[in-house]
């Protein structure tokens, strides 16, 4: 269903004109104005202001910027309304209905930019659009002018505008106090480079005073660098800061192309913002034409075991850069990827029903990874002496089971693109359908940044060519996703987010941290965040650690239903979920793609339920969650097929369990339900509960 | 046959040592001194200084710079006399003879530098050596104190200090005249990035007021930038300049490693400097076991025609990106790289002997390829619609003639090394044994120059990976070889100096370059220079055209065996060698592999004699060039075996050849020699000698 109108206008600078479109359901509200030849926007949401006006435009190097000195030629409106199946996804058809509104200008010495805008019943987006012309050939991106200027003080969730790692805790505050200098940074990231003491990244989650809740974000990051906000603390107004190259460029353009889309999204009920499917409508369709090697997994791995450090990455156990030289390593013995401890995964994974085994610290180069921006770390197919990939491989297959690669960068990706080839060949050799990749360290090519240009192409280069080898991609340490998933959904996750890991041997991620990301990295698209802890104190490893993963036992199990991912990890060792059999049948139990999804209750920091079904089965999964605050609720089941019984098993948090003194107290009791049903949850504080309802025959 | 001694001395710190090691002539000595803990030496030639006390050492970022505050630890000497035998070569053994001096020098925190000191026959050679030690393990050069002190205001053949081109004319002055700013870089170089006012490359021929030649130049540059040379025009002191990477950093290194060697030629014979093969002893041995596939190839090819203006590389003629960007090209009609025109050379080839056939112009990208620091250009396997590459690589094949493959990367080297494996895997396919590769545009990852260590490795990278698939390569627009053909001696050839193209369309280059060329860019490996251009001036292409080749016709076949090369381009268009049989006899009788080579008369900038033996006949061939001046001299040809008539086929100038007036007017003669004649060579200015010697049965 498409309509198309244009209207041409008399040319008109130095005057003010302004041109409206509306959301489908008419409760946002955009007005584009031309003032004095430079291009703005503002946004209202039942009529009240949300982005009072703020200017468009960007800055090009060496040339006149476009950002002035415009005239209009003309506007184009026209509506949108399909739906499209993701291969893989929380539903498993996705709505994307909007009213577009391009806005085509032109400077006087005839270079052209168009604006576009695209009015969705959950926010607004916008992009830049450089069409091909006769003055504007090359260019290069010095700035971009986009303002967003917001109405008030928000209460903000703000991590720091760091051009190399989104793995930070959420701060909570006001706008007016966002600071980077107040930060403490003794947070367990190695690498970092904020890019201002008042910028911060997005997706940003806002909610004002009058308890409208607000979040800017990105959609469509190809060919450009991430997008931060530099922050006004005064007047609330908010400015794109690109991640600039190692000199200062920030973006290598040939018309015709695009920006990325700007977003913005609104509403007076947080579940709009957390179930909407914008971020992923502003991509472009899959371009993988069979999709059928496509899958979901749930796996396992040799992972957890070296964060509580049972065992290493490398295999002499020392980090010793000039024992790794001497080619002759002393195996300390405690290496992890040996093939006896994989095949031992292999048999858990196979015995319990999981599609894949992840093993780290398979391949030589571990004794040197880390910070030292070197250049050739890793070969990506040489194992350790330790490991027999063939054996191993052989075995899994024996299993059925899958083998998921690890190919650790160590952020020298001039180092990984030329080897990649060789390690996507190996993979395919050796059977593995997916690879975990990681980033972790400064940048090679040298004086690049995570969130760049040169590194946004890194990250979807790799994706495509994964494609061509059948294979899926989760990154790690990658720029945050801003949708390519849907367009190459063999990218099926992906970290760039202060993922559980950082429980094991940090300060952490606060109780609040689960409740807040699917309002921020997960808009995105999948993350893999590694959840189902079950042994969440780590003095049980060692009695001086004080570290712990800050939630209950329960909690962790709702997390495969709150944290939306094709691609689940059951993270904790076997021998830990083999003492609680009884919690682990839901870790088993959960599917991880959708037929559904339906988010009941939500509050950006505070708690989120939501209900899913499976779309293999008749199944369906809750998970709720909460902060560091003990919450009750009580939950209608009407979204269950009417008339139909189901058996529900409730995994909750014991009565006296709390994500300090006792998280690991959990109750498991089943009821029958119908659609006419409630259910009370009970959260403890840091708590959770999940539940499966299987249809009773 | 090694011998090894160690003197051990006391800890001597803030007072003078001084060692000394001899050249095994004893012609050349070089002094080791260490005055208040900071590292010098200087040389003498037959008791003449030649290099005054200069300090040696590197400055480290971020820590302590490893250029004084010394004490020595021991002082090592030993005597090294072996031959090898290259693969490819001016001679089929080459003699490796020095002298060794190893200082081991520690500071007082702990951290140690080695120096190594080698004195051959014609010049001395140094590098630091960086052991394996405690207190250094990764580290960042960011300057090397190398000084290079000498002794008066010599005569001087210079180049800017260019980043990313040695592509120039050079300057012949005093090195007090010494001056970039007043250089006219009107010289068809689009990309220049000099480094200083005062910056010069290397290899830097000089020759003294009292008539010594000296040559300041570096050995095995590997995993480290490109050494210029800051000039201190009043003291005529040189000091290394590197060059720096995207953040101004030079090499990243780590312990233990070496630097490349720092060498300088000196002797009152030019013929010793010409003729040495310091820079290849210097290199490591051959990593290549099975070198069955480096063959030496002379070739032909399409290239001159579009460099003359009579075909395009790119298919629609037009260099318009926006025409390249719409996907449907039309075709302008001059595109060289043709099928039909591909077997035409193939034919030519065939019918006249030669190895292999060069095709530029035959993958899509052409139409935008320059000048826009593009990232994505050339995927290096998708030919043009009229270059069906199968169609002519059977021909070829057909007809026993090897196909070279031609990459042009426009210096996006990110782009080029994700798609190598897939660039080599398809020449695999169609039974390519060598390619042509091109860096002409600035270095993708941005910020990076053609001769900083990132590009270094990347050359020496690809010379080893296209070992992996068995095939040579000669690159264009590289970093200037130095010596790595021995270690990787599929690393047939390179550009790396300013060669005969420059002539077809721009100020080109004089008479006297090519006599200067073996005393410079030469010393370090073969280059391309693609000689044989019999239509020397450009008017017969266009009557508007005043270029030329600044040669005579008989020079341009003197440079086959002037300008050593294993390979060598017959690289005028066919037709133009159609029209003169006879001369052309020469470039199809010539080798380009080599028993032996004898340099008769040398003069840097003036005039160079060379005779060389077929490797694989008893053939010889003679090369004498000269400048601008015409030249009479009388050989003698005593390095003809005894007793064995010859006959001399003579090509010489015409009596009324001149570069300018009279490039064409040659003359052929055929004389009956023994090792006892002599023969004249008269020399016309800007002209040359050919003859080739066959046996008489």
């Amino acid at each position: 269903m498409k309509k198309i109108l244009t209207v041409c206008l008399a040319l008109v600078t130095g005057t003010l004109v302004a041109q409206n479109v509306k959301s489908p359901s008419g409760n946002i509200s955009l007005d584009f104005r031309l003032v004095e030849g430079k291009p703005s926007y503002s946004v209202t949401y039942k009529s009240k202001p949300v982005v009072l006006s703020s200017l468009l435009g960007v800055k090009l190097k060496e040339t006149t910027d476009l950002a002035s000195g415009f005239s209009i030629d003309s506007i184009g409106n026209h509506s949108f309304n399909e739906s499209w199946k993701p291969v893989l996804g929380e539903q498993s058809s996705i709505v994307n209905h909007y009213n577009q509104m391009t806005v085509a200008l032109s400077q006087s010495a005839g270079r052209k930019l168009n604006i576009i805008f695209r009015i969705f019943d959950e926010g607004i987006a916008f992009r830049y659009d450089f069409p091909r012309q006769k003055d504007l050939n090359y260019f290069v991106i010095s700035d971009e002018v986009s303002e967003f200027n917001l109405t008030g003080d928000h209460k903000v969730f703000w991590i720091p505008g760091d051009y190399d790692s989104q793995e930070y805790v959420y701060n909570e505050s006001k706008i007016s106090e966002i600071d980077n200098d107040k930060l403490n940074l003794n947070n367990g990231i190695a690498l970092k480079s904020i890019g201002g003491r008042y910028v911060v990244q997005s997706p940003l989650m806002m909610k004002s005073q009058d308890k409208l809740y607000l979040n800017i974000f990105e959609a469509a990051v190809v060919n450009y660098p991430v997008m931060h906000l530099n922050v006004d603390t005064k007047t609330f107004k908010l400015r794109s800061q690109l991640v600039p190259n190692a000199i200062g460029d920030k973006a290598y353009l040939q018309t015709p192309c695009v920006s990325p889309w700007r977003t913005i999204m609104v509403s007076d009920d947080a579940r709009d913002i957390v179930g909407s499917k914008m971020i992923l409508n502003l991509n472009d369709p899959s371009r993988i034409d069979d999709t059928s090697w496509i899958k979901p997994m749930k796996y396992v791995g040799i992972w957890w075991e070296m964060h509580v450090g049972k065992s290493t990455w490398d295999f002499a156990g020392s980090q010793n850069a000039q024992n790794a030289a001497t080619q002759d390593l002393i195996p300390s013995g405690k290496h992890g990827a040996t093939t006896e401890n994989t095949k031992r995964y292999i048999d858990f994974a196979a015995k319990n029903g999981f599609d894949g085994v992840l093993v780290e610290g398979w391949n030589v180069g571990w004794e040197d990874w880390f910070g030292n921006w070197k250049e050739e770390v890793f070969d990506f197919v040489t194992p350790y002496p330790d490991f027999n990939i063939k054996e191993v491989t052989d075995y899994a297959k024996s299993k059925g089971v899958k083998m998921i690669m690890h190919h650790e960068t160590s952020g020298s990706v001039a180092n990984y693109e030329r080897r990649l080839d060789r390690a996507f060949d190996n993979m395919r050799k050796f059977g593995y359908p997916a690879v975990k990749s990681g980033y972790v360290g400064r940048i090679i090519p040298r004086g690049e940044f995570h969130d760049g240009q040169t590194m946004v192409n890194h990250f979807n280069f790799v994706a495509r060519r994964a494609a061509d080898y059948k294979l899926m991609v989760n990154s790690h340490e990658s720029s945050r996703p801003t949708g390519y998933s849907r367009t190459y959904p063999n990218y099926i996750a992906a970290e760039a987010a202060r993922g559980n890991e950082f429980n094991a041997w940090s300060t952490g991620n606060p109780p609040m941290h689960e409740t807040l990301l699917p309002f921020t990295r997960l808009l995105g698209g999948p993350m893999d965040y590694t959840p189902g802890i079950f042994e969440i104190k780590m003095n049980v490893y060692d009695p001086k650690k004080t570290e712990q993963v800050h939630t209950t036992l329960a909690k962790q199990l709702a997390l495969y239903v709150t944290m939306y991912s094709p691609l689940q990890m059951a993270a904790d060792l076997p021998e830990n979920y083999e003492r609680h059999p009884d919690a682990f049948q839901f870790i088993k139990d959960v599917a991880a793609d959708w037929e559904t999804s339906k988010y009941l209750e939500a509050e950006p920091g505070d708690y989120l339920t939501v209900v899913r079904k499976d779309k293999k089965s008749d199944k369906w999964f809750l998970g709720a969650i909460t902060d560091e605050n003990a919450r009750k609720s009580q939950i209608a089941l009407d979204f269950l097929p009417k008339g139909q019984k189901f058996k529900a098993i409730i995994y909750e948090d014991g009565k006296d369990a709390d994500w300090q003194k006792n998280p690991k107290s959990y109750n498991i009791r089943t009821v029958e339900v119908t659609s006419k049903s409630k259910i009370n949850l009970v959260l403890a504080p840091g708590g959770g509960t999940a539940i499966s309802f299987e249809p009773v025959k």
